[in-house]
């Protein structure tokens, strides 16, 4: 098979986007990017991903390691190169010093202070620039980032463990154990390329979970845990508080919440913040979301319960589902996955692309974009 | 690769599989058997399934259309070669006769007329015989069959077609059109491969289908449509009566039914069953399982409702679940795809293997094999 220069490019972005993933949830305010240097011989001399927490960039990163001359080389980069300096140099002058004669872009940085100043600068320095390859494969990496920067919101991910017939717990609550270790183990690699993971009060009563990454060699990679507890009245023997110290914590409450206890949970480590209420009772979503933005967090994980996935997916715009459904059923009198949705009509509801099945020992992994 | 005879073996099988699967709910009483015979020189040189409606048997057809000397081949067959003779002429002698110097036979056939008689046959006439070859995807095809013979029963399959989160239609009953185009083609073929199809009265009352296989080339493969109809309410006028001149069609009803109707209803090519009806008011599963198996029928493909399906699920043991899931979410107030099954624990509900998943244009098909 004659491969074309189109399929190459792909080849080398797919390598790059690999990369990318690998540190997704664990650079910070930055973008997880991914780059790979081929020499003029088409042979690949360096690659790397942003560095944990956000720095050095992709491209800094690889240009140092490289191991032969990288004069004349094509650089693969997941997101277009920076050209502001921030905490890092700026990439695209990085780029043209070392006399790189091709970049190939996957996506183009909407991020106001790059929005293709990065490309502008590296094509009046005589680099040739290609854009767009695999662009929808980096979106799903990327998103997160750039819905942050553009909008003030993290991309919203959910996921949902439950029965074969979609089912999330017997009718008296009972949950433990729908999905098989595998699933569970996998759930939490989910936690790791995430940069917070949300639940709501109830959750924490009925389960008193840790909401860490708990994989081996992944425990440093735990997400911060975001709580919704809108009367404050998370436990202070709970898991969560006793582990504040060790894992990021932070309780959104409504503006009554007691000024007493905010203060002593603020003396555990945790991060109180206030936000107003809406009639229906429930904390304003819209508010929550921008402090989380504000925060730097480009991916949130819902994990539940039941109530707050559904108000999520009826009012906000969620990117991801992660759906592990089990080898069980369950039956109509078990909990359903998402609440009421009162439709009129089908089509009203949520849509969904699935984009990945994985089977994980007789439970599985379905990956679905949702529409809208 | 070296290929090993075990590996060989097994690719000659898959092809016999194949074959079997062609017929598969189209041979009568019979099982769909394929068989594909191997020259000496390790060239295919015959292939068949068996006849439409049982006959000729698959080895029969594929002895007779031979493009070569046969002596000295090695025949693969699905299922024990037969060695009575009934409508058709004992395989297993036939086989002998045309010096046939090995056979490869997936599965023994436990029918109290064969039960390894013809293994003994080719073995005590100096014929190689090795079975056991793929013998848990024989089983798939040839199940239905072999319950049927030794306890009288068909094989029981489900076929659901739900939303992503497992509901089959709106609080309101509408379930048009939760899958797409390509699932509920991919229904008709599942009809096709099927003997007979169940429904109860409600679903042909609410829905009017005709439960025939409507894709092009196969209108002739439809089943025989089973329906359960405790008080006998069908309507004359319903599209299932209109067309019985047409397809097969049988009515459960109970004993005290009405005589005029049941007459009626057989002038119009109806056969009605009558059976008696137990304590919870449903009609008796096990009399109408006899009853089926004395008509022949092989495999059952239940399709509705709810309660027909979670009555079957509770009661009985079902052998596959055809699960199509949509790219939907309609939420808690749709309606379950099972019913009730007020379990205490999980580990009490039915246990599934994950046999095949297929994507249908983002729709998808799951194959369950239920363990328990």
């Amino acid at each position: 098979m004659k491969i074309t220069s189109n399929n190459e490019d792909k080849r080398y972005m797919r390598y790059a986007l690999n990369l990318a993933k690998r540190n997704l949830g664990n650079t910070g305010k930055n973008p997880s990017v991914g780059c790979v240097i081929v020499s003029k011989e088409k042979k690949i001399i360096s690659a790397a991903s942003t560095g944990l927490n956000g720095s050095p960039h992709a491209e800094k990163i690889a240009i140092e390691k490289s191991c032969a001359d990288i004069e004349g080389a094509t650089v693969y980069v997941t997101l277009e190169p920076c050209n502001h300096s921030g905490e890092n140099p700026p990439c695209a002058e990085l780029l043209v010093k070392e006399k790189i004669s091709r970049v190939v872009i996957s996506q183009k940085d909407d991020n106001p202070l790059v929005d293709g100043k990065g490309i502008k600068y590296l094509k009046d320095s005589d680099v040739i620039v290609d854009t767009g390859v695999l662009e929808e494969e980096a979106n799903l990496i990327n998103g997160g980032f750039l819905n942050r920067v553009k909008n003030g919101k993290p991309n919203i991910n959910i996921k949902i463990a439950s029965s074969a017939d979609g089912k999330t717990a017997l009718r008296d609550g009972k949950s433990k154990w729908i999905t098989n270790d595998l699933s569970r183990n996998y759930g939490h690699r989910l936690r790791s390329t995430h940069d917070a993971i949300l639940v709501g009060i109830n959750t924490v009563l009925s389960d008193n979970p840790m909401l860490n990454c708990r994989l081996e060699g992944l425990q440093n990679r735990s997400p911060c845990r975001i709580i919704l507890d809108t009367t404050l009245r998370i436990p202070e023997d709970s898991k969560i508080i006793k582990t504040a110290k060790e894992f990021n914590t932070i309780i959104f409450t409504n503006l009554n919440a007691s000024r007493k206890k905010i203060k002593k949970l603020e003396r555990l480590n945790v991060k109180v913040l206030r936000v107003s209420q809406l009639e229906d009772s429930y904390l304003n979503i819209d508010e929550i979301l921008l402090e989380i933005g504000k925060a730097g967090f480009n991916n949130l994980l819902i994990e539940g319960g039941h109530t707050i996935i559904t108000s999520f997916l009826s009012s906000e715009k969620v990117k991801l589902i992660y759906w592990f459904s089990s080898d069980k059923i369950i039956g109509g009198d078990g909990l359903s996955s998402i609440g009421n949705l009162n439709l009129q009509n089908i089509k009203e509801g949520p849509n969904l692309k699935l984009i990945e099945i994985i089977n994980l020992n007789n439970n599985y992994l379905k990956t679905y974009e949702v529409l809208k």
